[in-house]
């Protein structure tokens, strides 16, 4: 078994990334996570939060005022992934339009 | 429309995270990375080095020879996604127990 898979299957996907990004600064709650994540639905962002919790990336809070306060918080170990993965994103930001001219160019070799 | 996100439909894959670490050293053969790739499919292979390709990451060169020999090679912007991917590799390696742990511990709270 391949152990760097077996994280992969965590860590390198987008939308676990995307969210890990946006609790850099602090707690979130949902609706704040929904709103910046660009093009998450509702079920997908559950999910992302659930396995990432689950795995102690992150903590779910919940305050018993009306109406219910939910948030969510990376943990030290969280913390150090977004530490990790912050080359990737800088490097995504830094290349896309180096990509989106490869693709042109590619796609324009039919 | 978020850009982070458009970029990290490319590098936020595992496979492709997975093919990039691999030619790190230099090009290799399809079969050399199908056996280095634990898990991954014939198609999934297939997919991901087309799209990696059109992406600029990786060029692929066939020699005519018998039988016909295609390897694939980071070009320069690979080699910088490589550098840039190779944190949150490490992170992934250093900490697949902490995450086993924390897995388990959620599981057993039923």
């Amino acid at each position: 078994m391949c152990r760097t898979r077996a994280v992969l299957d965590i860590v390198g996907d987008k939308w676990a990334l995307l969210v890990v990004r946006m609790l850099k600064d602090g707690p979130l709650r949902f609706t704040e996570l929904k709103r910046a994540i660009d093009g998450i639905s509702q079920r997908m962002l559950t999910v992302t939060l659930r396995d990432l919790e689950r795995d102690g990336i992150l903590t779910r809070t919940v305050r018993n005022v009306m109406p219910p306060h939910v948030s969510y918080e990376l943990t030290p170990t969280g913390r150090t992934l977004r530490e990790a993965a912050a080359p990737l994103l800088e490097w995504s930001l830094e290349n896309l339009p180096h990509i989106e001219a490869a693709r042109a160019a590619y796609d324009s070799r039919g």
